[in-house]
């Protein structure tokens, strides 16, 4: 895709924040946030700032700072407690003056749900430019859980301000200690925030970052617009697997310690009458089940999507007797190294079960 | 008291940490931490550093910081969980880089308990001097219950360290949100911290802090230990009301969200028999009633002490049984000011009663 025409453009503008959105929520997994109120962010931000350069690493001066962005905190609490605006500025701020050299960039920490979004409308408001890649190539739901840790980048100094302006600076001894500090004040934020950690110059994050993911969502997205066919569009463009195509017969939801966690199991219609799949969920989508039997799982991307328009079902918008059909495929080559899989595959998870890749997974005898 | 004999000493002497211990545990209302552990940390550090000067707020440069330190968590915890011994350097490095000053003094968060004998060993582990002074003049169970807040100070950057090493800086855009964040923070790092709050230089601190708590306590514990009647000494030392002598017939303490709650019931013996004083705690005692009458309240100072040793007994030490005589004496002024009880008056603590000075409250009809 790298080489195609609608990735060749080098600046976000207003034409790119849907079709970028519809791409993130499919590369979401469920989670990531809901893009709806992201998009609305972007639009504004473009509208009131203009377009964002989407420039590479090595476009990039080379001692300078990338700002990874996020918001923390469970979906269904940040979709309904929106940021103050002031965020990004407080931590870009803190950061300078914490590391004395200027920021060059904004990244987004994940490419997955209104966490790939945003991050236009915090490059726009920091009138920076955004890198094409981010931290996961999808979206997680711990701190810890991105490629710098996994490549063995301190996490240096983790900054978050939340809507009330109140700052705080972290300086973990590791990324596990970072997701439990960073998590703690989130929760005593109001369970959100805006987030920035492994802060580290361009030549620093060269081969510890996932490029291209702003391409490929924008690419996703247009896409499954430009087509008769979006589910088949989508397939092909993913390279996924279709897991199942049914309607939600059961959905099970509950939000503590930060976490929206539960389950959802599809009961096939059509050629998959029959047949159920249950998914089982911490933010974003986990582990995809039938018959007792692991069809994919993390890091793996599991991503329910309407069934006629291949619009992405996320979390919290599930609702009881929706037609979906539930994709999976690959993640990136970084997640399925040892370290990826143990920062990200089901024993991180707490799944007591092996890692199969999903292109064997998805084909298994259930 | 400022100018007798025992208080003229202008450095901190091994000689002088157990009547220090004994004067904090006093004026540590129960809690502000065991003062055991803080003994033996306080006598090791003098043994290896060297005796710590005790200054005043004029004798320090105008322009460095002085370090308000303190433990923060749950006293239970902390006297199960010693410190690292580096967190005292840890939140110096990170201060003076965030202010760009040198640190010039320690000063304890608060003089009531172990809080009020450990920074006898953090400014000899750090070769700086001792304020002779607190932000409390006695111990609180919230962090925003200093004199620096009630003089309307900013807390500027709060700086938290861990036993792991983990390190946090707070800019709270106020002092109840310092209290919510740094609290989240000590939960996530196992219950308990080393915090620095109220970074400033000398001459902001002067009329903020309550000076000469280091000599006053001193003063405590050198006037129980000389002599054949401590109960006595320590009555007249202090300016008490002997509430009750009697033994603890009823005892509840739960720890849960960085804080030990509970009440004590003493039942009076000799010449209270037939009287009963309940003391409701949250860390600290903060209300004694008789009768449903209150006796005696925050902001003023409520100690338990051993009937016959006058030793302090801390919430955390409290058992059935025990003989206690119940005393009760005067905060300092800066409390009794209409922000001093909006703070840490009865109704910051969630009791619906109106704050009466104990030297009244204490001979009320009951």
């Amino acid at each position: 895709m790298q080489g195609g025409k609608h990735v060749s453009a080098r600046r976000i503008t207003l034409d790119d924040v849907r079709p970028l959105a519809r791409g993130c929520a499919i590369l979401g997994t469920g989670g990531g946030g809901d893009v709806s109120t992201s998009t609305l962010a972007a639009e504004r931000a473009l509208k009131d700032y203009g377009d964002v350069p989407l420039v590479t690493l090595d476009e990039l001066p080379r001692d300078g700072l990338v700002l990874p962005l996020g918001s923390i905190g469970a979906p269904t609490v940040s979709q309904e407690m929106l940021m103050s605006g002031r965020e990004p500025r407080l931590i870009r701020e803190a950061a300078e003056r914490d590391q004395g050299r200027p920021a060059v960039a904004v990244m987004a920490s994940e490419i997955g749900g209104g966490n790939g979004v945003e991050p236009v409308a915090w490059a726009a408001t920091l009138g920076l430019p955004l890198l094409d890649a981010d931290g996961m190539g999808r979206a997680f739901p711990e701190v810890q859980m991105v490629s710098m840790y996994v490549a063995g980048l301190p996490a240096g100094t983790v900054v978050l301000a939340d809507v009330q302006d109140n700052l705080t600076l972290i300086r973990p001894v590791d990324g596990l200690w970072s997701e439990q500090l960073a998590r703690a004040v989130c929760v005593a934020s109001g369970a959100t925030a805006l987030m920035a950690d492994y802060i580290h110059t361009p030549a620093e994050l060269a081969g510890a970052v996932i490029e291209g993911s702003v391409s490929r969502a924008l690419a996703i997205g247009r896409a499954v617009s430009d087509t008769q066919d979006p589910i088949g569009a989508l397939v092909r463009t993913l390279g996924a697997a279709t897991l199942i195509t049914g309607k939600i017969i059961e959905l099970e939801r509950h939000t503590g310690g930060g976490f929206v966690r539960g389950s959802v199991v599809v009961d096939g219609v059509g050629e998959c009458r029959g047949r159920m799949l249950r998914v089982e969920i911490q933010n974003e989508n986990l582990v995809a089940l039938e018959n007792g039997v692991v069809r994919a799982s993390v890091p793996d991307l599991i991503t329910l999507v309407d069934a006629q328009t291949a619009e992405a079902v996320s979390t919290e918008s599930l609702g009881y007797g929706q037609r979906v059909t539930v994709l999976a495929w690959p993640c990136a080559p970084l997640w399925r190294t040892p370290a990826g899989l143990r920062t990200a595959g089901p024993a991180a998870f707490g799944y007591d079960i092996p890692y199969i890749p999903v292109e064997e997974a998805a084909h298994a005898n259930v």
